[in-house]
């Protein structure tokens, strides 16, 4: 199947259990549902549950479960991470995707119980949708626990919080922030995918690394974009980061260095998926076609 | 040996476990993880972790696993939901076991953080505390993600908000937010205790039904306490939920049918620990104590 129809199949059936595996909106209460649906169908590009599900399938269907329970977790960690991050008290965003942010369209008290609730609900999804495999289940929940606890996800966006009140954040300490704030995460969904798929040790870790170096490139991307496109291309406030007083890759490196950094993440990206065993021509495809957005 | 004592004692190995199953306050980002366990210090009564550590004892101690992580992550989603609830969009409290809130000791964005850090904390706690027991692991994790999530310890707060706005609760959204905020995580700290100790279903209801009685008991002594008692003695701001409009149980019914009120469930929850096996002493009489506290 060509690339771009297997891309549309993924999110397809993320889109289909992101809406079979939350709360139904009228359920009680149903403002809090309202909005966490609300931030979860403001769409995006699913980048996490897909890399999910596709890794997955790089191992044998035979006796496999279901990535989907997994990718829709992974969803809502990246959601309520970014519902959390939208509020005042963080980069105060009005908008997302192209849409207000949920502190907007609902209020702050409720974005902030809703970005609460998400994250609860991806390791209960766990704990129920792998209930009938308990050592997937514990290794799922700990693999999501440790990509969004205080030592990677949270501690990557203290610091980058941290790192705003100073002049001039290091290339150092902005590479700490990209790999705890977006490649661990990246990172993860390709890991739980791996699992789910029966990995042993080594692809877990050849699919670890993929998603580091990923995850950078996807970051450091981001930064040109932001430093490169207007803001009804880009969905969401442009220069944003520049103007908070932020730090950028592109700003520490300039534009060239950037793009030559994506660039080269990216290859140890298709370097490490191709240390694996199964079909990555998709995942390698994607990363390729990540890099050439900032082209 | 004798209640108080054994109180105390539960106290102590929940304190060292705080003090052991956290990130060191030292660990990058120190300033995150010096937020998550100042709030963690500030003391408290340790109710709901003392309920895990004394259900899992009313069973055969033979192969039972350390509860221990299970008490641990319980108070951790307990002070989570501390930190958030006084932040300024919520209840913009400045005090809390008479000491400045997470928010006033850091900044919001720190309190913010430090909350999500510690929910995120108590899962992966759970999944490698009993790493090496998935079935429980799995049990666990089910057990507090339904607890702390939108349909019940999240959920109560949402409703606690949105009846803040209205003139008056009525008696039934009233007990919907007791039972939702405070009754739930009580009935899921007596419940994990039980699955650790092995109980079999009909012991694990028992105790879920004592935790809905004890929950409803605490809550509205605490709302007998915050309508009578001054804030030096109550460690925080006394007559608070009267002066935010917020509808207490004191209000809608009088002190004195709020102490009878009291005093049935601690009634029905002592009860319900009656049908339990092993010796169930302990439990009772934290019951009766509790309920004395609002006489």
């Amino acid at each position: 199947m060509e690339v771009s129809t297997l891309l549309t199949s993924y999110v397809a059936r993320v889109e289909r259990g992101l809406d079979q595996l939350l709360p139904a909106a009228e359920s009680r209460p149903a403002r809090l549902h309202t909005a966490m649906r609300y931030s979860l169908q403001a769409g995006g590009k699913r980048l996490r549950p897909v890399l999910v599900l596709a890794a997955a399938e790089l191992f044998p269907a035979e006796g496999r479960p279901d990535p989907l329970p997994a990718a829709v977790a992974v969803e809502c960690v990246h959601t309520y991470s970014l519902i959390h991050d939208d509020l005042p008290c963080m980069d105060n965003d009005d908008l997302r995707r192209g849409r207000p942010t949920v502190h907007k369209a609902f209020d702050e008290a409720t974005a902030l119980l809703a970005g609460d609730a998400l994250l609860t609900h991806a390791f209960a999804l766990l704990a129920t949708g792998y209930g009938a495999q308990p050592a997937l289940a514990t290794a799922l929940v700990r693999e999501l626990g440790a990509a969004a606890g205080s030592r990677q996800l949270i501690g990557g966006q203290m610091e980058d919080l941290l790192a705003e009140k100073k002049a001039d954040a290091t290339p150092e300490e902005l590479e700490f922030i990209h790999l705890h704030k977006t490649a661990a995460m990246i990172s993860a969904s390709l890991v739980m995918g791996a699992i789910i798929g029966g990995a042993d040790q080594t692809a877990v870790e050849a699919l670890r690394t993929a998603g580091r170096h990923l995850g950078l490139a996807f970051q450091i991307i981001d930064d040109i974009l932001d430093a490169t496109t207007d803001t009804a291309t880009l969905g969401k406030t442009a220069g944003k980061d520049a103007k908070a007083g932020k730090t950028t890759f592109v700003q520490l490196h300039g534009l060239d260095a950037s793009r030559r950094f994506a660039g080269e993440h990216t290859q140890k990206a298709v370097a490490a998926l191709a240390r694996l065993p199964g079909d990555t021509a998709f995942l390698s495809s994607l990363a390729h076609d990540m890099g050439q957005r900032a082209r």
